[in-house]
Formats: C-alpha cells, sequence, structure tokens
C-alpha cells in the first residue's frame, strides 16, 4: 500500500521524524506493507516537492547545509507556501511541526484545518493550535472524517495522551499533574545540583540545544500552560482554551536560596502544572525529593488520577527530536492500522 | 449489542472485575451500546449460571457470605465444573481469574484453551499459564480467531504491556526492568522505615491484605519472575518459558542491617526483574534513592528502554482488586471495540 505524506514544518521535530521515518521504512513494508513516501516538505522559505517521493537522507542534508529544504535539487522552489502546497499535492498524510505560536495558532491552524478540509489524516507536535483551538480541530477532524493526532504535543517523548486514551480506557481521569517542560525542569535540577544561577543555568541549556535562544515560553510556564489545556481537552472531556487557565506562573522568581531551603527541608522546586474538574493552573511547587513525580534533567513526568486504577505515574524524556518524533511515528502507525 | 460473559475464578481479582463491571454498566451501554450480562460465574466449589443474566451485587454477597457463588439462589450448584461450565454455556468472553498455579498453569490453562477452542474471546490476570505455555495460547488464539488479552496478569493496575504495545508502536523494546511484586516492596519499605525484621512486616502486610497467607511466591522472586517471563514474551518477541530464566533470587536472606548499609551510600534494596535479549534476571539490587524506578510500599514501577523514545518509565498500584481489575475492563472495551 502505498502512503503518501507532506511534512508541514522542517524544523528540529519535523526533522526528527523524517529520521525516524528513514530508520522505519524496511519495517513498516515488513510488517504493514505500506510503503510511505514523503511527497513533499514545507519549510518557511519554500518547499521541496516530488510526487514519486524525496529522498529522506538528501532532504536531511540540503536543510542542515542551507537552512532550508527550499534547496533540494530539482524538487525545491523558494517562496512556496504550505497553503500552495496542500492545494497542488495530493497526500493521505499531512504531519504538521510547524512552530508553536499561542497568540493566534498560524500557521499551523490554518494548515491543519485545510488538510483535513482536503481529507488529509494530520499528525501535529504543535502545540498553539491545540491549545487555543482544541473543539473545533476536533469537530473538523469529524466533519471530515480523518483522524486527528496529536500526542506529540505533549510530553516530549512520554506518552501522556495515548496512555489515558489506550491504557485507561473505562476509567475517568480526575485529574492530570506534573513536570510537562523539559527545559525548565533542566534548569531547576542545574540551579539546585550546581548552585548557579538561573542565568548561567539557562546558557547551559542553550549550548546543549535543550532550550531556545528565548526561553521565555519555557520559564514562564506557557509552554506548561498550553500543555495543560490540551491535557484537560483531550483526556478529562473538559472543553478550555489557554484563556481559561487560573494561573500560569513561571520559575522566573525562583533564586537558588529558594531551592537550597526547600532541600533542607527534603524538598525541591518543581514547575507543575494541574488540570482537575475545576482547575487549571501551573506554578512552581516544593515536590517531597522522594516523591515520583520528582524527577531531574530533562525528564517529564505526570501523574493520572483516576477512579479505578487510582495513580498512574509516567515519565519519560520531556525532549529530544528523535524521541519526540517517536510518538509521531506512532500516531502513523495508527493511521496505517485503522 | 448483547455481550454474553463467563467468569472462570472469583476470588479478589475475579470480584474486583465483577464490582468494576456494575460501576461501568451503564457507561458501556451509552457509550459503546452494549449490555454485558455475565451468564455464569465459577469458583472452585461450583458455580451459579443464568443465561439472562446474573445480579451481580447478588453474585459478590453471596461469595461474601457463603465463600462461594454455588449458593447463588437458584442459579447456584456447588460440584459444577470450569469445563462443564464451558460445555454447557454459550458466551463471547470469558474472563480467567483463578489461582496462579505455576507448576502447570492449571486449572487456568484447560480452561483458557477450550475457550478459545469453542471461539470465545478470553481476558486473563493468570500469570501460571503465561509463564508456561505464553506460544502456545497465543497460537491458540490465533488459530480459533478470538482475543487474548493478559494486561493484568503483569503489574497489578500499572498498565506496562499495553504501554508497549499501544503507547511504544515502532519502538523496539530492548529491556524491561523493574518493581514488578507489590508485597515485596511493601515488606522491603516496612523494613527499610521501621527498622523490622521480614517476619513482622510480612505480618503487616497479611493484616493489610496485601500478603498471602504464604507470601512464598512473592518474597521468593518466583511471581516477580512469571511476570519477566511474560513480558519477554509480550513485548520483547522472545519466545520464552520459566524454565529460561537465569537467575531467580527473591528478598529472604535481606536483613534490616543491610537496608541500614545501603542506605547510608543513598541507595535502598529493591527486588528487581529484568528481561533484555539476553538475560532474564530476578534480584534484589541496590538501586539509587533519588531513581526514579525507587518506589515505595505497594506500587510497581517498570522502566521500558526502547529505542527511539529511550526510557519510559511506568509506575502505579502493584495490587488491590479493583486496581488490577480496571485493566480487564480495558480488555473488555478493546474487544468491544473491535
Amino acid at each position: 500500500m502505498d502512503l503518501r505524506m507532506i511534512m508541514m514544518g522542517f524544523g528540529n521535530v519535523g526533522q526528527g521524524f523524517v529520521t525516524v521515518l528513514n530508520f522505519r521504512l524496511n519495517f513498516l513494508r515488513v510488517r504493514f506493507n505500506v510503503r510511505p513516501r514523503v511527497v513533499a516538505i514545507v519549510d518557511s522559505e519554500g518547499a521541496a516537492v516530488n510526487r514519486a517521493g524525496l529522498d529522506l537522507e538528501k532532504a536531511l542534508w540540503v536543510k542542515r547545509l542551507k537552512g532550508t529544504v527550499a534547496f533540494y535539487p530539482r524538487c525545491g522552489r523558494l517562496g512556496v507556501t504550505g497553503l500552495e502546497v496542500l492545494e497542488d499535492v495530493d497526500a493521505d498524510v499531512v504531519v504538521e511541526t510547524t512552530i508553536t505560536n499561542i497568540v493566534d495558532g498560524e500557521p499551523g491552524l490554518s494548515f491543519i484545518l485545510e488538510a483535513m478540509r482536503r481529507g488529509r489524516h494530520v499528525i501535529t507536535s504543535n502545540k498553539g493550535p491545540l491549545a487555543l483551538a482544541f473543539s473545533k480541530l476536533r469537530d473538523a477532524s469529524m466533519k471530515y472524517g480523518v483522524q486527528f493526532k496529536f500526542d506529540a504535543a505533549v510530553g516530549g517523548a512520554t506518552p501522556v495522551i495515548s496512555l489515558a486514551e489506550r491504557c485507561l480506557k473505562g476509567n475517568e481521569i480526575e485529574s492530570v499533574e506534573g513536570i510537562l517542560n523539559a527545559t525548565s525542569n533542566f534548569i531547576l535540577t542545574r540551579m539546585s545540583r550546581e548552585l548557579c544561577s538561573m542565568e548561567k543555568a539557562v546558557e547551559e541549556a542553550q549550548r546543549m540545544g535543550i532550550c531556545e535562544r528565548n526561553p521565555a515560553l519555557d520559564i514562564k510556564g506557557i509552554d506548561t500552560a498550553c500543555k495543560i489545556v490540551i491535557l484537560a481537552n483531550a483526556i478529562m472531556n473538559r472543553n478550555v482554551t489557554y484563556r481559561d487557565m487560573q494561573k500560569v506562573e513561571g520559575i522566573e522568581n525562583i533564586k537558588v536560596k529558594d531551592l537550597i531551603e526547600a532541600q533542607k527541608r527534603g524538598f525541591t522546586i518543581k514547575l507543575i502544572g494541574l488540570a482537575d474538574k475545576s482547575r487549571l493552573l501551573v506554578q512552581p511547587l516544593p515536590i517531597p525529593l522522594n516523591n515520583p513525580l520528582c524527577v531531574d534533567g530533562a525528564l517529564n513526568a505526570v501523574k493520572l488520577k483516576t477512579d479505578l486504577a487510582k495513580e498512574v505515574i509516567i515519565i519519560g524524556r520531556g525532549a529530544g527530536p528523535v524521541e519526540t518524533a517517536s510518538k509521531m511515528l506512532n500516531n502513523l502507525i495508527d493511521i496505517i492500522e485503522s
């Protein structure tokens, strides 16, 4: 079976997905009799299109060397937009990994809606559209009869949404609580271990590629808040958007001395997101050092409180292009199996 | 849609499942348009059979008051066997929760095979048949075209198998490692917290209903070993049985002083099961106190090492009838959805 895919966005996660897909082409052929073809890749400067399928390694090389896939030999063109590609190129699945924008969700929101309107299944890692327009997107996927998969938007490689949907069927999820931002957790861990300032920890995170040049979304708790909104909608049947967050407090005011004080009492401070039946909160909180949620470095840890299975905690890498993309592979296999 | 079920075994987990099913009858009707009917319940002394459906609360009361469901008014009969019920009573799903027997897997093994031969889907929580005859059971389920669900055999309420199968598709599971026996973990936790002897901790566990009258299977590591065998088969594509275990060492020789010594170095001792590509081991090991696997009390904690998502850790209740039964509800919904 043929499977034609369009990549919308080709940053870290998009490249991670293409890398993972390339690893698993043979597996998908042998196990599911599916031959995936990436027929277009779009980034912010242009696109590469080949209906017979782009060479994935070549696309990765071109992107790394030239900064845009638009320089892909013969198939690349500068200035082509995502909407033009969606109009011109037939596909079965659109993989959307454009940059997170929590003001209006664009360009991802329009790309996803247009892809659905054209009958394409959508896999996304993009928090913006989900945090702003979850129910609109879910309604559109139902209206156009396409699958809409967004596990990769929350938790990096940590499978929070799929755990709730697939492993806890029949349970009511009463609350979701935990560490959902790898960058701020890395920074807090460094500060408490090395007793260094936040500025220094941020610099180290940036050197290691864990932190963006502008860490505001992570440090101010906004990224965590987006994920809490997505989780509340996706696994708790709430109907909320970012504007419903009751509190979004980041770690920007945490000082080394706060961490030392907490440690003396057997605690540390973590940036905790919480969604329950009435609350949507993000704030730094003292967590006992022996609490399973108290994970270090770039890990994520999420506790699902349920009525039957009680508490279930999932821990995994909160970042990493290949790690995050592995969840999009999981979604691709979902679509293949359906 | 009608869904006729037979309960084979009506101990803690069986009663837990009937309790959970009773909680969710309305949910199953509204959400899936399914009306489950338990048409027979079998325990070691007899059975209750009613093709129109047994009253679940009455069955639970009779079992608790009289010790066997065979005294269920009008529908109960002493001395009826499971195989007789399978022969006489039509059903769609058989829920098998008889006692774990790791010598020959009986009576569960025969019940499961006979149920499959008759075209019934099977949900089980029974480790014995799986640890001894995994591939035989899997082959039978394929031969007879029935579903075979056994998530509840490993991890209590902690969804280890379904996490690997459903949330990490496309990943290769390179190893599985962790705490898989709630009783021994509870005992070690008590010993290290209260500095009491193992005998005292066992007594306390028995009083709390966490530990069987004969704790040998738990304390000697045999229960953990069964689970490791099941995991190796189910999620690592290995083809092994209990006889392939290379080491099964329990906690029976752990003394309070060992725990104190470990603690001084920032460790504690946990009973750890491990399956990787070449090894199948159960043994007590020192684990750093800040390791996410280092959970206390009756919790289970399992680390899956994968090639793409890297390490994913799942933590949950390792025991409890309702908690464990919630996984069998998940399986029932799987069957309904398929």
